[in-house]
């Protein structure tokens, strides 16, 4: 293909496929499947999880979930603690489809209890050890109080506990994965053994896709695996086959000498998020485009520095020589879900357009 | 105020500022001042510079100049390197504005040359030592190659020789960035002494900011000085008081016992760049905000931390004790290009909504 400027491509069969492949290995072990839309933010994507059954969503945002209700979603996890300041526009969602909350505080629990005249469902989001959101699982005399704000209120329904425990995205392999999580499973467990009407849900893409048994658990929501990434190939969550989005960016400098060239593509495609890969920071890598479909990583390839348009590549010298200005090339970002939402549109390989949301 | 999403707040006061000191220095200086639009994407912003005497205009794409240009803007420079996929649409801007373009090499300067028929001004790009993208300034001869062919074709019109030199955003300080743009400025006065018809031009925000004396430059293009940012705070090109973009978020849990806070704000509202910044690698600072302008930095605040949505705020304990969740706070990104590059519009700090561009 040629293009002008950057493109997010995407593979719909190997979409559908990972779609597909996540709501078996879900439905064969009894787990509800509540995919993260986050990463795809496209209402036609969105039918492609219709086709496999699923019927419950998870997002970040009121107004990401006001996007998928009007595309007909009417189970929706907004995957965020609530503030409140977002009451209101709850409140109006809650009114056209069914709406469960973060919530993990008092002081928002008793706010939403006293502003709400829909049902709402709230889980209480735990922090097993990533010390990012969510109440820390050791302080149960938190949870407590926060279950009995629930508990006495007639249109906060207590639904369960949610824990996204993102250590999973700093290891590699099933082993190293199983690892950081089957601890988070456990302390899952012991908060039903608690509060046995609670639902347990956790959603990280590495250990929904890497391990085969999640003893106890009643929901997960990944989200990344619909597309994956270079991040997620590095962690072995995916083979190179399931990589179903990339960018095409033209060539606009060949620095055959130095090995380098200049692509049209940079921070605001790709956005900045960086792994060490073979032993170097990388912001890509380049990977062939094939006329129906993604195919090899380049050799040797990595985009050694991004700025707001610029993406500096480094490949093997006698492969960047066999470039011009104009081509254009295929690059695999980092982390998808950040590149995917610096667009307005996909195109398929095959070359139609998908519509999607535009920015979080 | 209060809000339920992130927002990005400028304060006009402040950018009018930094518009009317930047047109004020050049005009003294006796250089044209033709700023980068990209770090705003405004018309109503454009116009600001408008009454600030601007008439010449740098953008980074095709699609950008097409915005300004539907918005009274005729001379303007798209500033990265053209590619031959875009020369269909450079021609149609270019019977409606004048445009100049940046030509690397001699292939895309022969394409240009045989399939248009509108006049373009052409800036060969130089890279004077950032290894960036630009004709090597020691490659006289491949200068010499693709300047021979503008000179030859009756639409292509050699305007002159552009840097940017990025090595500025690494130093700190006037004596350490007029250390590395001197060299640079000699190396553009030493073309001009071989190509005498040539402008030479250069733009990057900290020798545009800090250095008073740009001996033979013709045409500076900052971008960025319009609002400034941590980055820039921390290098030394701005004060705090000239500071006038930041993005308004909500407090989504306060961890009180670990100094800490979980803020609505991530990698979809900032980018992901990153600085050190008081010995720490930091996100983003938190910023007080007064009625009608931002106010000091929070004293040891910094952004440890952010993903998608979630941002990760350290400061002093006992100021952190004092937010509550659904409090409104702000936070000074580290790149407001970046960072404004992923709203739709922003608020004035007065409660004005000014729309942008979205997204490169």
């Amino acid at each position: 293909m040629k293009t002008d400027r950057p493109v997010a491509l995407i593979d719909t069969k190997r979409c559908r496929h990972n779609i597909q492949s996540m709501a078996g290995k879900l439905e064969q072990l009894g787990i509800t499947y509540r995919p993260h839309f986050k990463t795809h933010q496209s209402a036609e994507i969105g039918n492609w999880y219709r086709d496999a059954g699923v019927t419950k969503i998870t997002v970040s945002s009121p107004g990401m979930a006001s996007y998928f209700i009007q595309n007909g979603w009417n189970d929706v996890t907004i995957g965020f603690p609530a503030t409140r300041s977002q009451c209101k526009d709850i409140e109006e969602l809650s009114g056209m489809a069914g709406i469960s909350l973060f919530i993990n505080d008092p002081v928002t629990a008793q706010y939403f209890a006293e502003n709400s005249s829909n049902a709402l469902n709230v889980f209480i989001e735990i922090d097993a050890g990533f010390n990012r959101s969510g109440v820390a699982a050791d302080k149960p005399e938190l949870i407590e109080k926060i279950y009995k704000i629930l508990d006495q209120s007639p249109v906060l329904n207590f639904y369960g506990f949610y824990v996204h425990d993102g250590r999973t995205y700093s290891v590699k392999g099933k082993k190293e994965v199983g690892k950081v999580i089957n601890p988070v499973i456990t302390v899952l467990n012991e908060l039903k053994a608690d509060y046995p009407n609670a639902k347990v849900c956790m959603g990280d893409t590495p250990s929904c896709s890497l391990l085969s048994s999640f003893p106890g658990i009643d929901e997960l929501s990944p989200g990344n695996n619909v597309f994956y990434d270079l991040m997620q190939l590095n962690i072995g969550s995916c083979s190179l086959d399931d990589v179903a989005m990339a960018v095409a960016c033209p060539v606009a400098q060949v620095k055959a000498d130095e090995g380098e060239a200049i692509i049209y593509g940079g921070a605001v495609h790709f956005s900045k998020d960086r792994i060490e890969w073979n032993g170097r920071v990388t912001f890509g890598a380049v990977m062939d485009l094939n006329e129906d479909s993604f195919g090899n990583l380049i050799k040797g390839s990595y985009l050694k520095g991004v700025s707001q348009e610029h993406g500096q590549l480094k490949a093997d010298p006698g492969w960047i020589s066999g470039l011009k200005p104009g081509d254009t090339i295929c690059i695999l970002p980092v982390h998808s879900c950040l590149s995917a939402n610096l667009f307005d549109h996909y195109q398929t390989v095959d070359g139609n357009r998908i519509e999607k949301r535009i920015l979080s």
